[in-house]
């Protein structure tokens, strides 16, 4: 198996200016590939950093890809520290990235300056690998194999994202398939939303131990649930994908209502593709989730299909007015309670000819909580037509935690999940276990 | 100086399934109380890998910080490494942190299962962290000095981001600033909408050339607007303070409708300062932007004080029937207009009684455009009433790009920003210049 070391090099992300997202792009490719990223280093733009990193991932891996110090700007100790370690610090010029260079300046009607000619001194004996959309070269150093110590390879490429991504897809991908013989390798991952982690795996203990040897499960939980990974390697490709949709399926037998599907599926693109199906209709009424169920619904693509909108009744009078709930039962029951979510649902659903509401009220904090309703108190509720056409309604009580945007986050997932498992026929018995 | 380094135990990592943002999260916060992140490893959920990451970082660093690979479920194994690392592999029950998880499990309603009590099984000798929000405790584990080397502390934490910045900041940050000298560091942000980068530049170019050498500038552009930073190093804290305050209150003669505040300003905590401090309300009508302006808002604590709620209308019957948007215009103009916008805007004023009215009308994609409206067209509206107590509009046309989820944040920060520039008295004429 191939085995990859990324190397990032810069002080924006060692002081969190800037997120990582290029070694998590890379990351994906190279799995696809069938190449594994066995560890990512980031490191300050010194040389001392770098060469110490280099030379431990050579020590490690059959390949290392370094990605950033490279720009015209920049201190450009990346390529000054490369050739100290393979050219004894020899840079030459090379031709074809001087004309390259020289000719997208002349293009972009920039003057052809200093910066720009240092950009085509590479170390002497690596490869130049053409930045079709840059003016950084990419760099590939190769490393002979030496008695027991195979061939490595060095790939040093600019840090800008979309620079990075060319360089990678047209260069580095074409030479890794050329040189190595690279394995199969398999991923594809459940979403499940409901179930803590630590009952889901005593719920699906009996199906992880039947699992076949060579498949791999991983858990990664996140907050909006836990995304359940198989994955295999060194397969006949076909036969693997096969495999793990047999055995998703038969996952189905523990915990079928927690399923939401295969990546990258939520609980939002579950409810919408029942709706669409069935070419029924949503209306949401929300309180503490502040309009966030709404946001999420629409930045699916197509939600117009099912969606027909929703009221963000921060007040009583909006509750009131728009949503017709009673003020006598606000007055009497307060605005974070059973009879307002359920009036909520129904009022919605009712005001946008929506086939179902969603409602939520709640204390979102971080102040506003009593004894009785603490911070984190949430009621959400549901409606529907039953069969002589009037509005039915089905309300839940939750208590989430003392930090306002996990309880939005929390409760926009949750009452979401209370119309999804009511699409499905799942009973509210089911529902108040305490499971979900 | 403090030097930390970090490492993130996860395949999710290495694989790309997850982006590692914790890393820049923690960078930043550290930077802010002058310790420094000199380095930051990503390894597999491998013992042999975790071991080696963790010896070589605690050779090189005074503090390390691991994330990752510490949920109840089996495939993590950070906790038995780092027993096996420091307690010769002795595990032992830490009570408060049983007791916790038992608490936690029983208000959430979950049975307390054998993976819960193996969560409060902690390397012996280790300090147990508190972890208010989960139930994976923080642990931390101190290698004293001897000869040269001086005393090390390691801190391992799960990985849930809200479970990790809730550990950083109650009980990491504290313990470094009580054991170590940290260096003076003086950070502010000041965080800007409305000018592009390179306008942005040549606009502070004269405020820029004559800052002291002693403070540094960053600019640090993203999708809400542009950064700009300004630090000092190793100087009297309250005197940089006071000198960064007074160059931010100069850089207002340049660009002071674009500045929102200082870091973690943005234009609806702008908007939300302003409108609280009059005793003001708002009301919003999103069509486009789909519930997300409300969701910018309602994020935000105390919204209650000035914000009344919102309408996402995403069909042409509720952009009537609710905000009373005539439906003869919605067939003249359809719905993505500015006669459509304006009405939105005043329609939802009204509704709700409220003394600003903000809406959007737009084409996310990616489908639906065309040749006159296509994909990213978004008209936006705000509405106030004026001296004679009749409503007014204004709205503006914007063109975006083809990307959903872009148009959305970007429809919904711009149709805010106009409310804002309103509220400040910023003319009509200088919102179209096309600076902003």
């Amino acid at each position: 198996m191939v085995s990859v070391e990324l190397i990032t090099v810069g002080d924006e992300l060692l002081i969190g200016q800037v997120v990582d997202t290029n070694s998590a792009w890379i990351g994906r490719e190279l799995g696809n590939i069938g190449a594994q990223v066995d560890r990512i280093v980031s490191v300050h733009d010194m040389a001392e950093d770098i060469q110490e990193a280099v030379q431990a991932a050579l020590g490690r891996a059959d390949v290392v890809i370094m990605t950033g110090g490279l720009g015209p700007t920049k201190d450009d100790i990346t390529k000054k520290t490369l050739a100290e370690l393979f050219s004894g610090g020899v840079l030459v010029r090379d031709e074809a990235v001087y004309e390259h260079v020289r000719r997208m300046t002349e293009e972009r009607g920039l003057a052809f300056n200093e910066l720009n000619r240092a950009q085509a001194l590479v170390p002497e004996g690596c490869v130049a690998l053409e930045n079709r959309v840059g003016t950084a070269p990419g760099m590939m150093f190769v490393r002979p194999g030496a008695g027991d110590e195979r061939e490595k390879l060095l790939f040093s490429l600019p840090g800008v994202p979309f620079e990075m991504k060319e360089l990678v897809s047209e260069q580095v991908i074409p030479i890794l398939k050329d040189r190595f013989a690279l394995r199969a390798v398999v991923h594809r991952t459940m979403i499940t939303f409901g179930l803590a982690e630590s009952a889901m795996a005593l719920a699906i203990a009996p199906w992880e131990e039947a699992l076949p040897k060579w498949l791999h499960l991983a858990y990664l939980p996140n907050a909006r649930g836990i995304r359940l990974r198989l994955s295999a390697y060194d397969v006949d490709v076909a036969e693997a994908a096969g495999e793990i949709e047999g055995q998703f399926d038969k996952l189905k037998m523990y915990i079928a209502p927690y399923m939401l599907g295969y990546e990258p599926a939520s609980v939002e693109s579950a409810v919408a593709g029942i709706l669409a199906e069935r070419g029924e209709t949503l209306a949401v009424a929300e309180s503490c989730t502040g309009g966030s169920i709404s946001a999420r619904i629409t930045a699916m693509a197509g939600a117009s299909e099912y969606y027909l909108g929703g009221v963000t009744s921060y007040s009583n009078e909006a509750k009131a007015s728009i949503l017709g709930v009673s003020t006598d039962d606000i007055e009497k029951y307060e605005a974070v309670s059973e009879t307002v979510a359920r009036q909520m649902a129904a009022g919605v659903l009712e005001r946008f000819g929506a086939d179902y509401g969603v409602s939520t009220t709640g204390v979102a904090g971080p102040g506003g909580g009593t004894a009785e309703k603490p911070v984190g108190t949430v009621w959400m509720a549901i409606a529907w037509r039953g069969d002589d056409g009037r509005v039915e309604t089905s309300a839940r009580l939750m208590r989430f935690s003392e930090l306002r945007d996990q309880n939005i986050e929390r409760a926009a997932t949750h009452a979401l999940n209370m119309l999804r498992l009511h699409l499905l026929g799942v009973s509210d018995a089911f529902q108040q276990t305490g499971m979900l």
